[in-house]
């Protein structure tokens, strides 16, 4: 069993971190982005590696658990433990230096608590791209990113947040630092414990520094929405593009017809690129080298796809305004989900050959359960959908607090039956704890069992996270 | 303790699994590529998942150990155990089924017992690419290629094996099998157990089967080779084509004279691409959307270098056999090297900028040993040199055994110095396995010897491969 932090054990810590490590207002530590669950603990901020040590090593003596806390814009609570004994909350927030930037190497060196739009800054001082991109860009923190394996609007050309980092700087369970910084792009030597760290969100010892990979900047961006006939049009025109302009395709959102309807009626207010609002259109996005024109490659993309009859309408951005003005609608869609208040939300990923299958069968599953509205939309490209639910007009989500459990069943049966993911980039936290047990293989709990016992034998490390600890599984 | 081979294991084995899984003659899978070393085992392959699992669990039973074979080509022992208590040879050749292609979603599932060449074939039968690509692909197997994570020519642009897989079939330690397949560009539920398989070199349980991913098919396709001032001038030759073509450059190999040199000697034959051979020459491959012109491209890439001094000579190939031809004298170069016969030869990779120091102080440090020839040439757009050591003219190999340790020694030290790797694609197998411990951080190597013990508490999968096990490691 773990213990909680006592008077004493607070007075241990101030003894080993100066009071700037301390915070006198714990609140935002302990809320996270949709108010759903209020977190507990003792909120710590040390400004260096071996102060984060120091506190690791006091709590895996006294057996405290440990939430190590980034940007806090998780959506799976993650971040915050609701219950148990009481937590040292480790903030990474005064860890924020970028450490040291390679730009003939591609690489940039920097703490975990640096912000996601400070490294795409620095990035493009030099001329490259970071491409890891979402929209809480702007407060959510390298550490938490790469614990999470984030993902965003670029996976399609670039990889989640994984496929962006070399290497890590890891303070283990018991203290002891793993510096595995590398800035290698090839390193075969033993078990990938990179891969392994990130997306373990916290549970086997906290990320402090990352060896961030960047690339070239494409000379020429474009953009372009275009109506398709249904998602089965879509996932051909994906496969289209991918013939005709490869890797160049950096993103590709499917949008359905609700979401322009919540922003008609809750916001924030866009420009429609549509004379009529198609029942299903996609945004993509391009970044092309140089001799090539985005506008022209756009165009001849939808002049074979108008052919084919996977389109029906469609706009080119003919500048870098309506190229912003395409992704912010893109980027609208989740506020405007907001302001309407979802009945269930779900982050899922489905094969792409699935997916229409998947689409038809949610409809016909979810009027069996009752009448509802559904804003699916997303990362096509990865198969990634924001598959959410939400009120009919005039009601609200608290409305629904009895079908709620049956929705989420069902959807995550359906993903489940077409062998899908409930969690394709927001991870498992402990929301979705008892999902992760319901849907996985046994030999994969088996081996995520094994391997967190090996790595954080005391079970300190985000307990109740990813796997079931010392605490039931929050009720979701 | 592990057991060894009895003839009543074996008389159980063969009352297991048809008379088809067993071999008349061993003796191919108990030899490797250079002839160093003999392994020692029963050889069986398995026709299926569920053959493999039923071998796995009669070993687990027994305590028997297991020797995963896939291709045979691994350069560093991996695929056969020299000593100790005689294992199970495990061969894959048996399954290489194609499971199943999905254009739509450029993927394509195979048994681990397919051919490399034969996974590019099938991809290429729908219009596809499968990147993945090195000298020993007609006979190299996708379980082997995986379980060493392999490299080759197109990481720079592809990514290693790891970034081609999206998911795994294995069977653990204990007979379970992990059914993993999946196809998903996006999962985020647990820790990332696919790249912890992939890399392990068979020590953690048998990959059986997966889920590949394809790439669009480049457009057009080009090659030059230039000659460079210097590494330097290689390395930010390289920065250049980022910037000019950017993803377009699939591959970027640097040239040392001493490998034309070794070509003229003792062949194959190939065509001088160069009036005079330069000291330092790069091999650059590009794959480009439709649209761009590769030869102008390279030329323009060409014309820039040149008036920035980078360059001082290049030839551009103009149809595909002139490119052909110049992969010819890049191919052609580790078999010279064998006709040869190294005294040492190093798999290394080292951060980009540290490279020009890297190869001075190599030769300057090795001419304190004795008189060698370096052959030093490889993968540079990853930052892996095949950095090799020769015997002077009218020397061979066996006049070297004493320096041999010490040159070893020197390359790996001055590798380690500079935040290099030891091995930057072959892996670890047997040879290395004291290599790891040396130049390994403590809280690495805690963790991946954590990490066996919990996936494999018996020891049994590929004994005394990347761990010590029960034997002492190879001496080397």
């Amino acid at each position: 069993m773990l213990n909680p932090v006592t008077p004493d054990f607070e007075k241990l810590l101030r003894g080993l971190l100066p009071a700037a490590a301390f915070k006198d207002d714990s609140t935002p530590y302990l809320s996270e982005p949709r108010g759903r669950w209020a977190g507990q603990g003792l909120v710590v901020a040390p400004v260096s590696t071996d102060e984060v040590a120091s506190v690791v090593r006091a709590c895996a003596e006294a057996r405290i658990g440990i939430v190590p806390y980034s940007g806090g814009t998780g959506l799976v609570g993650g971040q915050l433990q609701q219950k148990g004994p009481v937590p040292v909350v480790l903030s990474l927030e005064r860890m924020n230096r970028i450490r040291q930037v390679y730009p003939s190497e591609n690489v940039l060196v920097c703490d975990a608590g640096v912000i996601l739009a400070d490294v795409q800054k620095a990035a493009s001082d030099i001329g490259r791209l970071f491409p890891l991109s979402l929209a809480s860009e702007g407060s959510a923190r390298i550490g938490g990113l790469l614990s999470t394996n984030a993902g965003g609007v670029n996976v399609l050309r670039y990889g989640n947040a994984r496929a962006q980092c070399l290497g890590l700087e890891v303070v283990r369970p018991d203290g002891t630092i793993w510096h595995g910084l590398t800035r290698l792009r090839k390193d075969n030597t033993g078990y990938d414990l990179r891969n392994l760290m990130i997306g373990a969100e916290g549970t086997l010892g906290i990320i402090t520094g990352a060896a961030l990979k960047l690339a070239p900047c494409p000379a020429g961006l474009g953009a372009a929405m275009m109506a398709v006939a249904s998602p089965a049009a879509a996932l051909a025109l994906l496969a289209m593009a991918g013939e005709q302009i490869g890797e160049g395709v950096s993103a590709f959102e499917i949008i359905h017809r609700q979401g322009f309807d919540f922003l008609s009626e809750v916001g924030p207010e866009i420009k429609q690129p549509f004379d009529e609002v198609p029942e299903w259109s996609v945004l993509i996005d391009v970044g092309l080298p140089a001799g090539l024109s985005p506008e022209e490659v756009l165009e001849a993309l939808f002049a074979t796809a108008f052919e084919a009859g996977l389109v029906t309408d469609g706009v080119i951005a003919q500048n870098h305004a309506q190229r912003d003005a395409f992704w912010h609608i893109r980027e609208s869609i989740p506020e405007a989900n907001r302001r309407i208040g979802s009945v269930s939300s779900h982050d899922i990923s489905i094969p792409l050959s699935a997916i229409p299958t998947f689409i038809d069968r949610g409809k016909q599953a979810l009027a069996e359960v009752g009448a509802f509205r559904i804003n699916c939309f997303g990362h096509l490209g990865d198969g990634n959908l924001h598959y959410n639910v939400f009120p009919m007009p005039g009601k609200a989500r608290a409305d629904y607090e009895a079908e709620r459990p049956e929705v989420k069943r069902v959807v995550h049966d359906l993903v489940h039956s077409v062998d899908g993911s409930v969690s394709a980039e927001h991870g498992i936290g402990r929301l979705k704890v008892k999902d992760l047990e319901k849907y996985s293989d046994p030999a994969k709990l088996a081996m995520l069992r094994a391997i967190k016992d090996a790595l954080d034998p005391k079970g300190i490390m985000n307990p109740g996270a990813v796997l079931r600890g010392q605490m039931p599984p929050a009720e979701v």
